[in-house]
């Protein structure tokens, strides 16, 4: 094997703890530092805790910075001040801002000499992989993407802000009776209502009146009204021993035509069941972390996604051993 | 849109005829020639049928051949000869030599600076893909793949060489008791036996006696010893009429544990659903000439798997569209 890979991680929430998991998972890849805005003295960690404002410092020393803050106010930043200085990779998740953030990140990745392969983790990541491999093995055909079980943490929010309550919870849940159709190769439409049930747990506020905070969930804009919303009402202890995991998955199915006349049904699907969304999305990362110092090593410059990175590169096996034991 | 992408295909038979099939789906792709080993006068399709023997006047004509021969007898010759003259892609399935053949269409890609893409297809192609995927992402876990329901042609061809059989076909299936088991999570240990069912539909020749048939499949070694079998004798007007098609399709699935003290599970599954294996390995393979060809434009030579082919060189579609649309 060649040398250790030497990885950085940037923000100490669950995301940035998942990754620490995942390194001691891969013997080839070693945690040098973790990088906080907080007070790194104030943070109990098994690896020296640093502050982010000395992470320069860090220059020739870390290979790869893995970047674990949110997509909504740290990397619009960190993404494009760190590819400056370091190989990158991060899960920015904002969808329709990706095109405008792959650019300023590119920008400062090519002008450095850098690799930061940006939007990694499952949704944008693995899920688009094999959007993009279905819509590409079968062009004549029609792609469903359905999410959960899992907590959506924008739908969560806008419980909390509803008057009367609490605290909350909201899971997004695919109806089997929609998977179902769509495996069955019918191709069928499919409404918002029918993809997707929304189930709420909600902690009152003393004195709130369920019955009006239910309607105003239920009827809420954008958020539930196109759904089937389900609200339960239940005391602060049972929510948090029993809604604090953060599981999530989905699936990415595509069925298509092929062969005189289009006459057969092909259907392909990818699904994920994850009892920790931000351990399995920090898992993607240092896959794809070490992925970005290999493009580093081999000469490339400038930001990647997950389309640009070869299967192979994820692996500590070489090419030879993923060829022998793989294909 | 760049230049139209010129193809050929060698060999006319199911996989061939799916070729022709998926290109027609294909806009930026365009059929020039079907190469035969027969007497190309003798068939009839839409496309110039030219005799194998005349394929190196197409040299400069062609961007990339379709090799659809068998692995058995067609391709160990075929890959490294045409790896001379164009570029190719093929579905080399033979599992244990893929290493030597690899070696050896490379020698003669690199020499000429064409780009051979080996080994396409679902299994080995799309399913070792997502082995490698799952593995890197999750190294503390266990992979699976099931196979079926499906026609195996191996099994099919033992049954055959029973006496007093005159014609037969062999489903595999999975056990769907094993597939809901690996599903949870459980990570169990699952033998031969209780992963897949073989049934098996044999037409009797006249005076046969049934029952010495039944036994003498189900205790072939290597092929039926080991597993659940079931033999059904129909006449040859059912077996044509109801198993003349080529469904196939299976499961690649790992579930690994993640996280402080490994205390999350995590699940990552793909699957396929094929009602026409020919057509859908035929759908991969024109796919992987699209990567072949711009690999090829972009310099690169020599013999590649699908693990070094990105998935954004498989779509028609621009890296700037791809990030807009699919990300």
């Amino acid at each position: 094997m060649s040398k250790t890979i030497s990885v950085g991680i940037v923000g100490y929430g669950n995301l940035g703890r998942g990754v620490e998991s995942a390194i001691r998972q891969n013997p080839d890849m070693e945690l040098e530092a973790i990088f906080t805005r907080r007070n790194p003295e104030a943070i109990e960690a098994g690896t020296p805790m640093v502050s982010i404002s000395d992470i320069e410092q860090y220059k020739g020393k870390i290979d790869v910075m893995i970047l674990c803050g949110g997509s909504a106010k740290d990397l619009p930043e960190q993404g494009p001040a760190l590819a400056k200085h370091f190989h990158t990779v991060d899960s920015f998740d904002t969808h329709a801002l990706i095109p405008e953030y792959f650019n300023k990140v590119d920008d400062a990745a090519q002008t450095n000499g850098n690799v930061s392969v940006i939007s990694t983790g499952w949704d944008p990541g693995l899920f688009s992989l094999n959007r993009l491999l279905a819509e590409a093995v079968l062009p004549e055909g029609k792609e469903y993407t359905f999410w959960g079980k899992g907590v959506s943490q924008g739908h969560s929010d806008a419980i909390r802000r509803v008057e009367g309550v609490s605290n909350g919870i909201q899971y997004t849940i695919p109806h089997d009776a929609a998977v179902e159709r769509v495996r069955s190769g019918s191709n069928p439409q499919l409404t918002t209502r029918e993809k997707h049930l929304r189930e709420c747990f909600v902690v009152l506020q003393e004195g709130a009146d369920a019955e009006a905070v239910a309607n105003e969930i239920k009827n809420m804009p954008n958020y539930f009204a196109d759904y089937e919303t389900v609200v339960h009402f239940v005391s602060d202890e049972v929510l948090r021993a029993e809604h604090s995991t953060m599981p999530h998955g989905g699936n990415v199915i595509r069925s298509g035509q092929t062969g005189p006349n289009n006459g057969s049904t092909q259907l392909i699907e990818f699904s994920l069941k994850l009892d920790s969304n931000p351990e399995f999305t920090a898992s993607v990362l240092v896959a794809y972390a070490r992925a970005a110092y290999r493009m580093a090593q081999a000469g490339q410059t400038g930001a990647k996604t997950v389309f640009d990175v070869p299967y192979g590169l994820l692996s500590p096996k070489s090419p030879e051993q993923l060829r022998k034991e793989l294909l």
